[in-house]
């Protein structure tokens, strides 16, 4: 899979914002005690087994403040880590390390924390013709960083925003009258091309979304045998995503049947943390 | 306990940033089934029992897409909800209350998660006397409201930034040479209205926090024996703070041995979310 | 069709900053002749025959200076409108009037001058199957005003920007060794949600495109023939896109062949300016 | 004629803002086909006879995505350039070339057109004693770049915007009740460093401005003979302007006449752009 | 004298970035003793003697925090205040008559100091023919504070900024390698709508300025014998401007000598401040 | 005493904000004189005597223009400087020297100005067991610079803003009812890393604010002998500050009489400037 990318022309300006809620002034313990320019070396120590994800972020924020400080990593984007392990070495003014450290680890700690989930969540799938992907359930201002960190953990994504893509939920659809009248109206007034997605909830809904041509039906909390009937029934003609209460615990009953996508909040809001910590600094030169 | 306030001199650059990451253009999906601007009625379901928070934050991310938006609330701001529960109706422009759901519905889960989560832990450490804070472990461009949110749900805030307080690390006392010259440094140069907090790992280092008038000591993963030791030596001459490991499963056992303060990182990073939805959109007027 | 809609979380940043442009201090000449703060009124002028577009902007800008200017339109957007035509007054004070003037002018000429082209390109094509689209060659920071124009001039919108669509073109398919290989790898990389366009300049390659699966096939440059046979081997599998020199002087000639859309850069980078000019101003009150 | 200069803090942001325009996540296309950081060249062929202008917006364009992209002109910026004329090479990693291609050119494209036309009406006109000028009839955003144009065209700037110059226009005289009086009260309100400008429809007017010394007297609309008569008025004593539907097809007439200045919208809002386009992008190294 | 404007669209963002300079969370000693929503009630107070300059400022950084603050004023813009005397009341939630109160009086006291110290210098002048006016020695990001608050004093503004006038000081008459050739290379390259000013040291620059048609001409440090000489040489074919450690002291000896404009860098950046406090809170409603 | 800092993350949108107030455009004058890229050389001269401060400001202006500006300073910041002194050259781009001038001289003359007054201040207090403090009656948008040359000039600082310290004074202690109800409201409320500060008018206060053990009890206006008492009774229990109307000409007053601390608003809005300027320029290379 090719690594996804994190432009700067995007990012930058939210890192700074970062950094600078972390800092509007000095950081007074560090000025404190440094007494020059000093040089220092540091260790990325990781401090839970899961995947790493958020190196380029990492980097960059150090960056932003210094553009001194250097990296030796031991370890890939995207890689398997232990508990223990030494993730790399950074190197640089000692005031940039120590000012830097929280707010790099506070991305990379939930970026990581992301892939990792991700990654047990397709094991647990155990079907690689499925997509599992995340939704728009992101933290506000982390969502480059969240979507980066699904693909690293082996996901993929769904939809940027509302502005990228056609999703016809039940209040749209209520507001149109019929699954068939919100499709029709999307198909008229979205860029061509757009994909038309509609989130059914029985096997009506199903029909009139097929009769439409919806690109993509999101079978939205259905059970195992409905979802069976329904993909058996759309046979190849529109994309089938599944969606709604799956988790970890669950998501293996849906391999097998047939369906390209399930979407998963959860993969951006409720993937616990992994832990890091910058170790043993020392002054080099 | 006095509720806290999020100015919006401070958040709304923020919840605009926000806005517009969920929306570069039009929303697409709304535009297309909406004809004209019509008015509507939707409900805040509460989907998992816990504590509310984030109502400020909820009710200015529609307002700023549209003043029109008005709210009725039936539980206020840090009181427990019910899976299930009716939190309040939202009305207004339909396009306003659809194309503002996800950002604000991601801000509360997240808040009240926090919240939740932080009120638990209250509860499982069972000793009033005790503060219950945060760190700077939040989510980058998150910390206003995840503080904010910690205070809701009974808990209290450690400092906000690197610029407002002075706390000698492991690293920083490395670089000074001992905890007593870190903590002379810091005395030196930090404003007079800062007070010093320094991180200890042993009695020694205590002790020489004592005699250089540390006006907090965290004890960094001390044992309970331990702990008990070290504020019998402190004896009231400083604020003792205990870090490291607490967790809601072993809390408990630092009930009552005179501590003034733990702080917790899981508090902010690994709250689980609280899941809300706007449901049953109906056209008003 | 559907009015587009301009969302003011979007486009007020770019007015203020377009006001700031024309105003870094204060408006000497206004200034210098007001005495105080009088009440105004002004009418709207067209100048041009043309289509009006750009009435929200035009508002928009004025309220920003002071929310008390006020519209009283007799022509609503996107109807045609004659050579020395009112198309409304405006009132409010004096001040914000004569200061909003050239800013709301210049986007109410280049709006409208882009609406009046569409509609000639969409007379001139005279087949209500073909969707008439704009391109990315848009002016910057005018993307969101001119995909807005095209709409209401009776066009539709092709993507909006590099990261909402895939677009294989020659440089991309040169890059990845064959149309085949593009159309893989972006299947491969792309969210699910997205279409994926080749561009292509002879059968070979739309052969390989359908062998592809591409969702949409762009004929770039290819005579009216070659287009017909293209045409016929799609067969519906894909949507077809004509583009490449298609100007309004010969695009009768792709009337019913069967394309479904027609790619136009000329519509937001060629279109004239429709005149207008605020005139008559009075004191009110 | 004096090369004018677009200062990168003046600039640096709206580029920045185009290019966020044009790229609010990924570039998914470029993305899907690049496996890896390769470096690449590619040719800037221009496909219509004009004057060239805006290299150095197009140069950093690319230099604010990558700074190791850099650049082998083979024309300056301002010479003529043929259809079909390579004007340079480009160098540095694909992805930047692929990713910066649309905004750079949208800004070419533009600058060029108005130089070329610029160039076409300096040309008609034939005089070389009449400065050409523009207004603020300028496309928002783009003053700075369409200013910078007209320059490199042949032409000169009139006013950059509302504060930095005093210009009494009908609007204005009306509210101070005559010439003469708004002339006053600009003399008394505006700095002393700025020269009155006066836009006058008759001979009355004329006299009027020159009894109350305005330093510049726009004849707005008037016919060739009553021109001559103002500037026989006049006699040096302002300078002055003509204005109102000028154009290339009769701006021959103005020649010879003792005009100083000749402002035309046109050359900023109707100017159509030169084509450009980058092919043939190839690996290197 | 007309009063001069300061426009929102220009001082918004500086009112709110200082606002955010002074509280970036919450207002911790205000909530802290607030425990409600309260309405109060406070009186601006002049603490000594002099001109009343930055009301519309001051309402201004109130109603940025909220709308609902009123002001009810017994003095002027303008006016001469006496110490002790109170300038106004001002209304609304306590809340932010706390937190807006220290950035409102900083603007405060800094604009009537300067138009205090404006009056006091224009007095000492006395010669109503003469215009004292500033420079661009002004305070960062102060700048249209200043220049307002010298207009409100009496006083007049030389140029805003570097782009919107021709000043040619030692340094650009050294590069050029002569006045001549100084002022014939501004003609050629400035707009034709900006006043050329030339800063001279002796007779021989003042002739060579006034050969080259110089609107402006700026005796920098010049003796009033050497002022007498030039004026009379000059004998109004140029604006003539005195520079150059002209105080309070000694401006008096520059009356009635003929000059047209003197400049004093003093005006902006050596004005004391004028003391105000808001005293006498009180609760209301 | 350690030297403070002024981390870019913070300054470097406060340097461009002034540079774009300075030129929105091109540099008029500069253009007008230089026909390419030359490099120059000019030194930076003091014109009165005082303590040098704001080096790392005027570099950093000059390189946010041009990276390619160096400098090689004779003084380092803090030392004593006297008029006439060369304090260092300037080498660079002669465009960025011109250009950037104004706006590092505003800086530099400004923090030099306050760090030679509070020079002149410690001078005159000459009790070094007293810290001479600023207030927030800074200039806006000039904190970080004026709270930093404070510093310089052998001063320290106070609190920072309104959200990084507690400070209780007359309006706050009124609407709490008490001294005591203040701070034990604030100590229920603030963050446990706050010292509480209460301003205190006499004894009673002073009392009350032991008894709530406040950790700073400001006199407030004090004669000398309440003073006395004040620091008498509080005997080393609190910090101890002295605040109101002391100057330069009676801080002398207040030596040896036992206090912690002396607070100036003078330090920051009263000390008038230190007079610098850029002579000599000479083109090298």
């Amino acid at each position: 899979m090719k690594k996804p990318v994190l432009n700067n022309i995007v990012i930058d300006e939210l890192l700074m914002a970062a950094l600078r809620e972390d800092m509007n002034g000095e950081d007074v313990s560090t000025q404190s005690v440094l007494e020059e320019d000093a040089l220092g070396q540091v260790d990325l120590i990781c401090k839970e087994d899961g995947v790493l994800a958020g190196l380029p972020v990492f980097t960059r924020v150090f960056q932003l403040l210094d553009l001194r400080v250097s990296f030796s990593f031991e370890v890939e984007e995207g890689e398997f880590i232990k508990k223990g392990q030494r993730v790399g070495v950074i190197t640089g003014p000692v005031e940039a390390l120590l000012s830097g450290e929280r707010v790099a680890l506070n991305y990379l700690q939930r970026m990581s924390g992301i892939a990792s989930y991700t990654r047990k969540m397709v094991d647990a799938l155990n079907d690689s013709t499925i997509k599992l992907v995340d939704t728009r359930k992101t933290t506000p201002l982390m969502r480059p960083f969240e979507k980066y960190s699904v693909i690293i953990g082996g996901g993929n994504n769904h939809r940027y925003n509302l502005s990228d893509s056609v999703m016809l939920k039940d209040n749209h659809i209520g507001l149109a009258g019929s699954v068939k009248e919100a499709i029709r109206r999307a198909r008229a007034h979205a860029p061509f091309v757009r994909k038309i997605e509609v989130e059914v909830e029985n096997m009506d809904m199903v029909r009139d979304a097929i009769e439409e041509k919806a690109d993509i039906i999101m079978l939205d909390n259905m059970t195992v045998d409905e979802i069976k009937e329904a993909i058996s029934f759309i046979n190849k003609r529109a994309i089938v995503e599944l969606s709604g209460n799956i988790n970890i615990d669950n998501i293996h009953k849906y391999a097998g049947i047939g369906a390209d996508v399930i979407s998963s909040g959860a993969l951006t809001h409720s993937a616990p943390v992994l832990d890091f910590s910058l170790k043993g600094l020392r002054r080099i030169g």
